[in-house]
């Protein structure tokens, strides 16, 4: 009987639209044109090394997409049993057409053709939002970009701050900034001033979100500007910064975007916990990982400061998730946020679920955001959480607290729809 | 099939009569007098401030119970889904009659009034307690409690300590422990002498633990005398200490109290790993939160030390739960003890418990205690816990060892009933 | 229709032969020879301590099996929740011929007299071999065993290395290495000469494995000969080392060990996160526990210079668990193996093996070993893995993913029998 109550909720959360609140889409080229922007999404690419696939087989220059699936395929066979792997067969189900149990090197250049084909459609961009059934689409944006040439009510800036308080210091980002604000940023008042030229631009262009990700060991703390104006004139005299002065900056500049997001009335969204480039020899955005050792109290200072800033709060390690859930729980502006990178598989969005369900105010839950880079990916991701979220609205729910389907229901819609409207208002 | 076992053995633990071995109760006013009792329990007051009711509405001095409530009401529609919300439901369904299905702007009068019935009746507290099966309720009493005008075998005197080991330095708390013990305190030898006074008190009293809760980076070690003279010596120059040498006199007072115990014969409550007031604009005892990098490596020396002092351990985060079972599986003094505050939804309990019962012997469990602040949480709490272990108990034991559901139902009795008195022995 | 599903996937992972990559079997004495050695073993004398009986009563000088067994045999009735003791019961039904519910002092008398029937019988060991289904069983060998007097292709030479790591500054290992080796290590060069000899030793006897358990706040590094040069010098003086000098050649000899391993293809097992004698009253065996605050991210410097070198990894913190998977998701050289010690209980065996069956390549994770010291709890252990094993393949692959039982089945075959071939290749 739970089965058929999980399939009937499934079914009916099938159904719903919703916007997608966090992807890396990019809105010139937001479908894939060939296999290989599938198959070349990390999962995949780093699956496969991990699996004995060299990297440079991979990333061997010059390889044309047919050739680079042909690079890949040999290693699907190894990570067949990964979650990863289902969403690339339901993508080739779904979408292509293909009726095999696997991907193998006998069948995948028919593969290749049949999806070219479907992918070649000039209709395809709008036919596979439709099957995805994707009302909007949150992009994931530079801050040096122009955000011209894209609908940006359908496609919705948001201003990505990574090299804004990690690499302000290096002369590319420098140069970048000036670009984009005309602002030296040689004191605090013109790296400000920067800041405020491109909210200003962000805001203008329909933007909803401020957004970074974090490694495990920062902690935001508020900085004085004269500890920061020395910082930026050895910059300005071509001195190189010590880690600790790196270090300064970045918790400089990240509180000054929270005092921008204040006066601006925009969430910052955190993702907090990964470190970045720990296997260097691996593949391209096959590098990251993460030390689980990260609390949430590193962040109290921050949410205590800026009470009228929402953060959703994304933890990649999944024993910081009670934590998360804890935090919402307490703090009016602390939201949770999907379920992220290492943590997005089954056996951790159940767990990290069920106890948000249990205990954070049901406004205050971001259900889940794809992170796809290529719109053909919102499907089957969504699609594993729809069914991870009928089957604990099934046992939790309905069969545990005696709720309705239909009440049930209204709750899976809250989270994975209707907050994203509340929680990111359209301005 | 399995739903059936677990439905039987359910009724069968919804039977049984219990004492609550740890409570917030007031044994002068132990049931609640109006429904703000129930409300400003501080799960619905900071819940429904986390889902935007400010502080000041909820905690505006001067209100009437029924305007208290009325300013609560409005935050229930967003945390509907959390488990205390069910909590709520069930006493009013059960205690008070209630039949609709949410409470709202516009029941929530009708339901006071049929609840102040209810609660006026002078034999309520009686009635609640039969209706709850229980036998005994744990308190938690501040060191210069009289602990006089109750039944101190009922109501079961427990001597909470976090005053003496983290505020002994301040004079508000140093002018109750004269007046409870007439000593001065400003040396070991007369705080020596205060304590033992406390605990003789508490003793005489039918007191069946000594208790405290600790912050996630406490570590407990033996600190000499000549240590602490000074500090003492300080404070009586009405010199301020400096935080180290308050966390000196905390280990100091805390390594006072495990010898107290092992004197006494008295268990010893930890309750480890909460930080207070991490979020100061909080409601009332809405502020406190944890960090889960916490260790039960940080009591390793104390539960070494004294091996006749029983250590019911309860532990903040769900992450250190698994050392918690460890532990409790190789010291023959430590016991698990319970699912503490941000660990106590089903979501933790379920894996929790799990564990504990899959590795830790039988006799050193205490399934569960209500940490309740009026009685009418009991039974909801408690009725939390029981679905839970029918669960566990049913799929673990009955279905996936064999047991007979006899069987399983004693080990559940044991956990849940037995093992109180076994642990806590009256005197 | 799951539970179905489940016990014939469970009769199926039944009916396969394996070889265990992981024992302390002794080979010259592989089964027991008495109950005592079943009851002796480490999980019931510290449980039965943990529950009350003293160390001292269980570890009397001088006492005959037949006494050992009725000192320890009055701490079951409180254990008989664990999942260890499911293993006993196991043990005597299917071996003994035992069939009671419970072992107590009045039926244990008679299963001594009918399991030494079974025990003396000189084809024993081969019976439980085939009874357990085992075709080889990998061991645990000190750095100076001269491995001989038994077949190495069936007890496969393991090189454990802790004494090597963390005692090579003690006399009496320091004996042993000379005496294994001709060396005097009294500096780099004659150290890594004698390591050379260890090697060649076990590999020319078929070893599959050089292995080591590691305390949680290990984290290796490069250290050059330079520094350890005057430390070696210091012992050749007489001098005892600071800790910080014992710290600096465990690195060093461990680093050395992973560049022999490099050299000679040999997997290198890592088991994390113990620490040793942290309740030194406890019984043998029995004092040994964890800190959960423990990172992979301490060993990616390892695993970046060693890429050549496998490393499966056991965790002993469940919480690490999720960076395991991550580890071994991206890191080609990372491989899970198995569920070790205090997280080897279903509790967190099912969590552990859901994520890692859905997240890390098939051909990248060691199922399962037993960790055993007598034969007979094989059939147990591996018993308590395929009922687990059965259930994830069952809901996580075929009712969640379609997937069909003979492909379920090909996975639980793969990470429980062949990797172990794959992983750890036959010289």
């Amino acid at each position: 009987m739970s089965q058929t109550v999980v399939q009937r909720l499934q079914a009916e959360l099938d159904a719903l639209w919703l916007v997608d609140p966090h992807t890396h889409i990019n809105p010139h080229s937001a479908p894939s044109q060939t296999l290989a922007d599938i198959l070349g999404y990390h999962y995949y690419t780093e699956l496969a090394h991990s699996a004995g696939i060299p990297r440079e087989q991979i990333e061997e220059p010059g390889l044309s997409p047919r050739e680079k699936v042909g690079r890949i395929v040999p290693g699907l066979a190894a990570i067949e049993n990964t979650v990863q792997y289902s969403w690339l067969l339901e993508i080739c189900r779904d979408f292509f057409g293909f009726e095999e149990e696997r991907i193998t090197e006998s069948n995948w250049e028919r593969l290749y053709d049949q999806s070219l084909a479907v992918l070649s459609d000039p209709g395809w961009e709008r036919e596979v939002l439709r099957r995805s059934r994707l009302t909007g689409v949150f992009l994931t944006n530079d801050f040096d970009d122009p955000l011209t040439g894209f609908d940006t009510k359908f496609y919705i800036p948001c201003l990505r701050t990574d090299d804004l308080v990690f690499r302000l210091w290096q002369s590319e980002t420098r140069e970048r900034f000036r670009k984009a604000t005309r602002e030296e940023a040689w004191d605090v008042a013109s790296l400000r001033r920067g800041l405020d030229v491109l909210f200003s631009h962000f805001l203008k262009n329909h933007t909803r979100a401020c957004a970074i990700s974090l490694p495990p060991d920062f902690s935001p703390a508020p900085v004085t500007a004269a500890t920061v104006d020395p910082i930026l004139g050895a910059l300005r005299n071509g001195q190189t910064l010590s880690l600790d002065e790196q270090s300064v900056l970045a918790r400089f500049v990240f509180w000054c975007l929270a005092e921008e997001c204040a006066e601006a009335q925009l969430p910052f969204d955190l993702m907090i916990g990964v470190n970045r480039r720990v296997y260097p020899s691996g593949v391209f955005q096959g590098q990251d990982l993460f030390d689980s050792r990260c609390s949430l109290s590193q962040y109290a200072a921050l949410f205590n400061a800026f009470p009228r800033v929402t953060f959703p709060i994304s933890v990649l390690a999944h024993g910081v998730n009670q934590e998360l859930v804890s935090y919402a729980w307490i703090f009016p502006n602390v939201v949770t946020s999907s379920h992220w990178w290492y943590s997005n598989i089954p056996a951790f969005i159940e767990p990290d679920l069920r106890s948000r369900l249990q205990a954070v105010p049901q406004t205050k839950q971001i259900g889940y955001y794809s992170d796809m880079y290529k719109l053909e990916f919102a499907k089957p991701k969504f699609g594993m959480f729809r069914r991870v979220l009928a089957k604990v609205l099934a046992e939790d729910f309905v069969l545990t607290r005696g709720w309705s389907e239909t009440k049930a229901l209204e709750l899976g819609k809250s989270i994975m729809c209707d907050n994203t409207g509340r929680i990111f208002p359209e301005r």
